[in-house]
């Protein structure tokens, strides 16, 4: 079990953390794994991983621990008792969970002399070590330079600043979108399906259509940045009227309208707020000001 | 102003008309233009260009016109007192509308002798001419083909079935599609930005996400067709726990939560339904029988 890749420990292995030391032990890292219920550990000793008997020896295998169980409350139950033994060690957190809990346990690292990064995985366990999907990281910068090649063997590691919270609140803005993305895909695969369109039919559109959606976003990041929305290319006022075509279309073929409706008044929000003849992008000025315009 | 490229006649010249005329000229085909309001043909005419003096010159110059004015009450205001004219013609329909109207159209044309397609433009005037942006085209496939090298002058031309009712479906299911992914950006972007990450730095991430959010929905679609769910990679119950995590950081930021607590909702409906261990495909489930689980 010799190679010229860093030890590694990989703590919890449900699906994810298997998933993480599997990919580890193939990139030739030596890795020890720990999970609560030990025979989960076997399929993975089969490939090479040395399987730790408690936490303690699970930590004190490599200069850096991963760790990735269902929560924070589970990782505190498995790491508090022993948090002695990670002085000097770094500590890599892919549990998912709250900035706030982030930022409590980097500083409950800190206070034990470890080095804290707190990441989100933006895949599913198949997606580990696609250099295609990122992993998000946030807090020490030198943790993660000096492990950057371990954690580029997961998939692409970006770090988005040294505030241990933004990867959770960059996961929760991800999910948000990601949630939002499919529910308007499968509310138009409905809409569609009334009419015996398959979903496999209409999906390669769909996904065609979200490169040229990318494009606006693209366009309107800065006036986001920059506090003026030009209505240059589509006005509040024109998507208002095409969102009538949507919910007339979806009401007459019995498809649920809640998320068009909502959509719709979002825009005449945005258009009592003063942003009729604005870009879409005005939207974010009454979802960050909730009481305005209702 | 000779060319191997087909005449062809343009109708309605607000700025989408404009922008299709000036590409099909640039495109080299002799174009025949009109407008209510003559005075917006001059930029036209100045490229070289016809003005047709009234509706009957335009359609009489061309095998194929190209309507596009704000509604189909305007479209039926142009064309109905001219329809004799059209007998042998094609007409080419962009202007935005329901199903149920282009079906009516279509029919009204065919009364008249005339070759009818419906279309959807899903793109902005500036990107009118690029082979990456869609134009839909749903009615006769003859007149499609026929027509195909023309159309494919003002975008890459997809005809998606014989029914006049598919481009305009089409058209409001992706126009959903986008205001929800737009929405749940700004949401995203309105999130990050309460810690100071400004909407640049966000959107190049959450456009590399979008594409991994592309690679679910292509795993989700043939589920749908199948009316089966599995959830291997993530399931309901799952989704469900992470979308807390979303509307409290959001609630905590003063961010607001009508779309989370929808999107929340309606996975809430889909586990009563009995799918909270299937994928999130299975929310269709619930948008198709809005009664069902609430
Ligand atoms: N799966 C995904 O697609 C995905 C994607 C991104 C992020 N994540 C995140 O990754 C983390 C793990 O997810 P998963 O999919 O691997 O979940 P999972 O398959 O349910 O595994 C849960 C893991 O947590 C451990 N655990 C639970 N309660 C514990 C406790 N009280 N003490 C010690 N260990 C405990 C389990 O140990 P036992 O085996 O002993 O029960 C197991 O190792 C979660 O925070 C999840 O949100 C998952
Ligand atoms: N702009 C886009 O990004 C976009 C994208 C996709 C689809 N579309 C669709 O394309 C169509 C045209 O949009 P647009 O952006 O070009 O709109 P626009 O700039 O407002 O132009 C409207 C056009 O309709 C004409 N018109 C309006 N009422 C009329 C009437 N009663 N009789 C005769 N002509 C009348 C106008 O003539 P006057 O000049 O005489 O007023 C003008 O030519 C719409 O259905 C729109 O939904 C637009």
């Amino acid at each position: 079990m010799h190679s010229d890749r860093p030890a590694v420990t990989v703590m919890g292995l449900g699906s994810m953390g298997s998933a993480l030391a599997a990919v580890l032990l193939e990139r030739g890292h030596e890795t020890t794994v720990w999970n609560r219920s030990a025979h989960k550990a076997r399929p993975l000793v089969d490939r090479g991983a040395r399987p730790a008997a408690t936490p303690e020896e699970a930590i004190a295998a490599s200069p850096l621990t991963i760790a990735c169980v269902l929560d924070y409350e589970a990782l505190h139950g498995v790491l508090d008792p022993v948090a002695g033994s990670l002085a000097g060690k770094v500590l890599v957190n892919l549990t998912s969970g709250s900035p706030e809990q982030a930022r409590q346990a980097a500083a409950w690292a800190r206070s034990h002399a470890a080095d804290y990064l707190d990441g989100a995985i933006m895949t599913t366990p198949p997606g580990v070590g696609s250099p295609e999907m990122m992993f998000l990281y946030s807090g020490s910068h030198a943790a993660f330079e000096a492990h950057r090649p371990t954690l580029a063997s997961l998939g692409d590691p970006l770090h988005l600043g040294t505030d241990p919270g933004l990867a959770s609140l960059y996961d929760a803005a991800l999910l948000g979108l990601m949630w939002s993305t499919m529910t308007g895909w499968l509310h138009g695969t409905a809409l569609v399906g009334t009419e015996k369109t398959p979903a496999t039919d209409f999906t390669p559109v769909a996904i065609r259509w979200l490169t040229a959606v990318a494009g606006f976003l693209t366009t309107y990041a800065p006036q986001v940045d920059a506090g003026r929305y030009p209505g240059d290319d589509a006005t509040i006022d024109v998507q208002i009227a095409a969102v009538d075509h949507l919910i007339h279309a979806a009401a007459a073929r019995g498809v649920d309208n809640a998320l068009p409706e909502l959509l719709r008044s979002t825009m005449e929000r945005a258009k009592a707020a003063g942003h009729g003849s604005d870009s879409y992008a005005s939207v974010i000025e009454v979802l960050r000001n909730p009481a305005d315009g209702t």
